[in-house]
């Protein structure tokens, strides 16, 4: 924890200037003599960005190039995902470092990870991501999903290792397409809110299902949402499907999963189907925002800056707006905020002290442009101060 | 001009290391005693980007941030640029250096630009860019299509601004929406196709037109064509109905396109339909790509660097394949420079020596995460160096 810490004239989500008070590590009234002023110079000031899907044990990031030549379905994809941690050696714990520290200055200091477990590789990547998270404690905020990739009914041996990795650590109990990968939407549903509910965890599920397909999934994802009475405990990730039905039947959907406050998370990917974000914000629903694999055998490109994704959210919709383009940006702050469920976020009196100064003149040219010399602040500690790294961060092997 | 320039350790579209002598402006043999030898450092070697369509007289770039509260027509957009131009009092050939110099530094070396001719405006933006070509044609070649943003047909008095915009200076003449805006798709092509063949000009036609109705127009257009035998003079821009169509109308109408050799232009946006990429470059078809505006009041963002256009051509289509990635360069580098009508353009004996050195393993390393440290020579001479624009530079005011 940084001293007290008072950091003069920033705009709050690009609002009018102010000072901002960081006392015992939350923001606190008042400027009474602090240990470090900080000019802020009408920066905008964000709380902590919020990366609420990622994929921290698969990144390649400074490791050799990996020519991609995998082909097109999503079990080629998940073959080579699998084949690629044997073969590489993809080393979980050092890479979730360098993907953690490359997106720290950027700002993002809350990381919800989904991680994979399967009968190759067990749980070691959990333990990996468990032993990172507590080496950087003191940095960034990790939730750990334990994640069934390759499956979890249709491999012999999974569901065990769901409940190791829960035990190991795991925060949220994964799922993964229950109809096109696990070929029994019920059972497998079933399986992981039984999962949940002994354990005590909440649950995010990866989504892909299109069109019809997508939305019964999603009924009966909100059948046992209802049952087990996990309102706010539940994610859908990328839920393509969403984007794909027709009005009437699309609203009715989103409303549900507002009822009963099933967070959706969308990346914006500029090839999938995109989900209607203003909609689906007019809705009530909660949208988070995530990077999903950065640098891996899925995509060869992203660099984890959930700035930069507020602006491909905006751009996969066409939203041009600097009003929308300050929904976009609060997608990735409060709206990640609230699908991972963290508690006392934000920039008022009693949060946590965490925040990112972006040089910009508004929100919406923040979101545009994307500035890269950032200062970063958590919990009153200056991490970066204007795009460099404090001296005693930790060296990245 | 430069001296005589040996580059030594360089990788030519990321294949084998070699060598690359420029002597008198042009890619020579041999490794004859040259004045400047630069080390490569097995860096990937491309000719000089091709920016085939941006909008040079209505970047904001270096002005007061514009707050777009536009509507969501493409008539509002339109209206919105019009009044822009008014009351922001953008100068077009101060805006039009401004984005050359910014583009300069990630290797883009040729533009063409559409810039607009309307009843208010008149040709002073024509003549504001044919100044800064003027004024930097030691540094990058611009190609000026006059573009009547604003509608031909149906604002009396623009043909006659586009003939004057030819007289001018501009090289190309420009189209625009031929149904939804010019409200008459057979009168607007039949006018701007006589005055490409009255003044010996190429064609280029912003065409957003969907489905059936945009398959119309390209009809039209390949009939036109092919009456006045202007084969690889015409480019259709955007052309989002290509996307639109099913599979064997889409074939018919690329196969169309390839043998009157008329070139597509796609920016591979996020939130318009996706041009199908690998079939157009499989059925023969040129296809070049641009940034489109960048910074104005259409879209906020956009940095006119034609390697994350290249990223972007791949993510909006889903190419994740290295193969596929290297393709995209391509179309940013070759596929553009056949589409304007780039004479010697290229890495070979004899061609321009303008190169862009990108510091990447692979070329699909340099689309994916478009490194930004690239030297950049023109005829020869260094305008940067490892991201350094040389001191003898024009400065940006």
């Amino acid at each position: 924890m940084g001293a007290d810490i008072l950091i003069r004239n920033v705009r709050p989500f690009g609002g009018e200037p102010t000072d901002l008070c960081i006392r015992d590590g939350r923001f606190a009234r008042g400027q009474s003599e602090a240990a470090l002023e900080i000019d802020g110079k009408g920066q905008i000031a964000l709380p902590g960005l919020v990366e609420a899907h990622t994929h921290l044990d698969k990144t390649l990031v400074g490791m050799d190039w990996f020519e991609n030549r995998v082909g097109p379905t999503r079990n080629d994809r998940i073959l080579a995902d699998r084949q690629a941690k044997r073969v590489l050696g993809i080393d979980a714990r050092r890479q979730s470092t360098r993907q953690i520290m490359q997106t720290l200055a950027f700002g993002v200091l809350h990381i919800r990870s989904h991680v994979d477990v399967d009968t190759e590789i067990g749980i070691a990547n959990i333990e990996g991501v468990v032993e990172t998270r507590n080496a950087l404690r003191d940095l960034v905020d990790v939730q750990i999903v334990a994640f069934p990739q390759s499956g979890m009914l249709v491999r012999d041996g999974t569901l065990a290792l769901m409940q190791e990795a829960l035990k190991a650590g795991a925060d949220i109990v994964g799922g993964i397409d229950p109809a096109t990968i696990e070929r029994d939407p019920v059972r497998h549903l079933d399986a992981i809110f039984a999962l949940a509910d002994r354990y005590g965890k909440p649950i995010d599920i990866h989504l892909h299902e299109v069109g019809e397909l997508g939305a019964f999934c999603i009924e009966l994802i909100l059948e046992r949402t209802r049952a087990l009475s996990l309102q706010g405990r539940v994610m859908v990730s990328h839920a393509y499907c969403l984007g794909m039905l027709e009005p009437p039947r699309q609203r009715l959907l989103l409303e549900a999963l507002a009822a009963e406050k099933v967070a959706v998370m969308t990346v914006g990917s500029p090839s999938a189907p995109a989900l209607p974000l203003r909609l689906m914000r007019q809705s009530g629903l909660v949208v988070a925002s995530g990077s999903d694999g950065i640098q891996g055998t899925w995509e060869p490109w992203g660099n984890g800056d959930m700035l930069e994704r507020a602006k491909y959210l905006a751009q996969r919709n066409g939203l041009t707006n600097d009003a929308d383009l300050e929904e976009t940006a609060r997608v990735c702050t409060l709206g990640g905020a609230e699908g991972i469920g963290l508690a006392d976020y934000g920039l008022s009196e009693g949060c946590y002290g965490d925040l990112v100064l972006v040089p910009a003149r508004t929100l919406a040219e923040a979101v545009a442009l994307t500035p890269q010399k950032r200062t970063v602040v958590r919990r009153g500690r200056v991490l970066v101060r204007d795009g460099v790294p404090a001296g005693d961060l930790p060296r990245v092997e």
